[in-house]
C-alpha cells in the first residue's frame, strides 16, 4: 500500500516533507557521519539542534522572554501531577475546568496534590460544549486555574482564550498547539504531549513563565521539577534527543509553510470543509454544539451505526485508515491535525459521499 | 564524511544494520502505508510491534515469567525516584553501593525519600574499583540494595553478582544491559536508560518482580507508579512508540548475530585488545583496577596531557569521534557497547600507535 491518510488522533501523521528528510539523514545527519540517535546530547552537532528547535518554536509561538522551554519526557499524563507538583507553591486549591476524558485525568491526578474546585463543566450536555466564562465559578484561593482547550475525544475546542485575572491559567495544549495563535503572555503554563502537532510520542513540550518556578511540593522527584530543566536547557539528563530533532523539523516545516497563521488557515479550511458536509447530509451526524467545534477532532456518526464496520474497511481500502471514533462515544472521529493535508479531507469527502451513495 | 566510529558514551552508536531497516521503512513500514512514528499506540501494527519488542528482550536475557518488562520514559535519573518510591513498601531504609557518579546520583535521589546506607563505596581509591563484598555493611532493614554494575565514568564495572539474600538487589543497568548474560531471577529490579545499548534516548527499561508492585509511597505521581504500567502492558499512557520501535530492531538485531552469548564474547574481545594496547604502551595509561574494568567504557590518559587536543582532533580527522573523557576526569574514554564493531576498536588502535609514533 502507498502511502495513507491517517486520521490517527495521536501518535498522529506527520509532515510527509519531514519524513523525507528525516529518512535522507537517517545515518548520516548533514555529513558528520553519525546518525541523530547517535550523538551526544551535549556534543556541538546536538546542542545546535535543540537550540535552533526552541529558536524556531520562539518565533512560531512568539513567545515572550520570560517563559522558559523545556523538552522533557512523560507526557501530558507526566504533567498532571508536574503542574500541581509546582505551581501549587505553598497553597491548597486549584481550579479545574472540566471538558471531557482528558480535563478528568487532569482534575483526577491534581486530587491527589490539592483541593480541587471544578469551576466550571460541560458534563451536563455530555461535554458536547465549552462553558461560558459567565458560569465559571473561580475560586479566590486557587493556585492556578487548569483547563484543556481542545478535548480529543468530544471533538471541543475553545475558540476564545479564559480571562482569570492574576491566577495563573494553565492548558493542557497536547491537542491543538501550533494549529493556531496563542497569546503565551496570558498563560502560567502551557503543556502538550508532541505526538499529535509537534512530533514523536515521547517528547513532552513545555512553556513555563519563569516567576513561578522553584517552589515544589515536598517529595517531588527532582526530574519532576521545571527547574531542574530550566536550569539546565532540558540537559539535565539525557533529553529524547531524536524526538527534539523530529519536532524541530516539523517547527521548520511550519514556518516554510507560513508560520501559524497560514496553518491556521489551512485547518479552518479542513474543519470547515468536513463539518459542512457532514452538517448538509442525513446520513452523517456531529452532535457537538456548532460554536466549540474542534478544527483538530471530528467526530461524527453514521445514520446507522450497523454500517461503521463496512465503513471503516472500505475507508482503509481506500487508503484512509485510523478513523474509528472513541471507544468511550463510538462511531467514528477524523483527526485533522497540522500534518493533514487538505487533500486528506478532500479524499475523506469524497469516500464519505461515495459510501452514502450506496449506502443511504 | 562517510560514518564514523563513535566511541560516545551516550546516545550512542546504533548497529547500522538498524539504523538502515528504519531508514528503509521510515516512511511507510511493511507496507501499511505510515511510518511507526505515525502509529496510533493501540491500533494492530503498534501492539504488534511493541509484543514482539518484549518477547525478544524476554528471550534475550530470559526474564522469568514472574517478572514485568515496562517500556517507560523518562531515564535513569527518574528510576532514581521511583525505585524508593516504589521499593520502600513501608521501609525507612535502603542499602547504596557508591562506585561513582551515577550511583552518587541515585543515592541523593533516595536520600530524599529514605534513610541511605552506604553500604559499601570505592571512594577511598578515587573509584577505580569494586568494593569486594566482603566489604559490604548491609542493614539487615534496609528496603532493597541498589548497585551501579557499570560506571560509565570510572570505567568499572562489576563482573560479580552481589548476594543479597532475600532483601531485593536493584541495579542500573543503563550502560551495561545486553552486554552479558544476566540471572535476572537475582533481581528485584533491573533498570536501564535506553540510550547505551538499548536504542534512542527517550526510552528507559524496566523489569521488576511483580511481588514487588503495588505499594508506593503517599504522594507518588501516577506515572512513577510501576503497578500502573504493569497493569497496563506499558500503554496507560502513550508510550515512546518509535523509540521502542528501534529497541525492537536492536534486540532482532542480537537475535540474528547470535544472543548475548555471542556479543559478550565479542565485547569481550574488544575490551580486551583495547586495554592491551593501553597496558602494553608507555605512552598510553588506564588507572582502573584491572580486575574491575568495565567492557563499556575505557577511559585512558596520555602521558602528556598537552597532546589531548591533538589526538582528539586527529582521531577525528581519521573518522574516530566522541572519544573525550568526561569532564570530570578529563583525559580519553572509548565507550564501545554492543553497536561498536570490532573494526571500530582495530580503528581505533591502529590510530593510537600511529599517534604514539608521531608523538611518542
Amino acid at each position: 500500500m502507498e502511502r495513507v491518510y491517517n486520521f490517527s488522533s495521536g501518535p498522529a501523521a506527520l509532515p510527509q516533507e519531514v519524513l523525507a528528510q528525516a529518512q535522507e539523514e537517517m545515518l548520516n545527519w548533514q555529513g558528520c557521519g553519525m546518525s541523530v540517535m547517535e550523538m551526544s546530547h551535549r556534543g556541538k552537532e546536538f546542542t545546535g539542534i535543540a537550540a535552533q528547535a526552541e529558536s524556531d518554536l520562539r518565533e512560531l509561538l512568539q513567545i515572550p522572554a520570560n517563559y522558559k522551554v523545556l523538552f522533557l519526557q512523560g507526557g501530558a499524563s507526566s504533567q498532571f501531577a508536574m503542574a500541581p507538583m509546582n505551581l501549587l507553591r505553598g497553597k491548597q486549591r486549584a481550579d479545574y475546568v472540566n471538558t471531557g476524558q482528558w480535563s478528568k485525568k487532569a482534575i483526577k491526578e491534581a486530587q491527589r496534590y490539592c483541593t480541587v474546585n471544578v469551576a466550571a463543566s460541560s458534563a451536563a450536555d455530555n461535554f458536547s460544549s465549552t462553558p461560558p466564562q459567565a458560569q465559571w465559578r473561580l475560586d479566590p484561593q486557587a493556585a492556578y486555574v487548569h483547563y484543556t482547550p481542545n478535548e480529543t475525544i468530544g471533538g471541543v475546542e475553545f475558540h476564545w482564550t479564559p480571562d482569570t485575572g492574576r491566577v495563573p491559567l494553565v492548558a493542557d495544549m497536547s491537542s491543538n498547539i501550533l494549529s493556531r495563535p496563542v497569546d503565551v503572555g496570558r498563560y502560567g503554563l502551557i503543556y502538550a504531549g508532541a505526538q499529535k502537532n509537534i512530533g514523536p510520542a515521547g517528547l513532552t513540550l513545555v512553556i513555563v513563565r519563569d516567576d513561578l518556578l522553584g517552589e515544589t511540593l515536598p517529595g517531588t522527584p527532582t526530574l519532576f521539577d521545571y527547574k531542574t530543566h530550566a536550569d539546565n536547557g532540558s540537559m539535565y539528563n539525557t533529553p529524547p534527543t531524536y524526538a527534539m530533532y523530529i519536532a524541530g523539523l516539523v517547527f521548520k516545516w511550519l514556518k516554510h509553510l507560513g508560520g501559524i497563521a497560514e496553518i491556521e488557515w489551512r485547518n479552518i479550511e479542513k474543519a470547515t470543509r468536513l463539518y459542512a458536509a457532514i452538517d448538509g447530509s442525513d446520513f452523517y451526524h456531529c452532535s457537538t454544539a456548532k460554536s466549540d467545534r474542534s478544527r483538530m477532532n471530528v467526530p461524527f456518526a453514521l445514520k446507522d451505526a450497523a454500517l461503521d464496520e463496512a465503513f471503516l474497511k472500505q475507508a482503509k481500502a481506500s487508503g484512509l485508515v485510523q478513523l474509528k471514533g472513541h471507544r468511550s462515544v463510538g462511531g467514528m472521529r477524523a483527526s485533522i491535525y497540522n500534518a493533514m493535508p487538505l487533500s486528506g479531507v478532500d479524499a475523506l469527502l469524497e469516500f464519505m459521499r461515495a459510501f452514502e451513495k450506496t449506502h443511504g
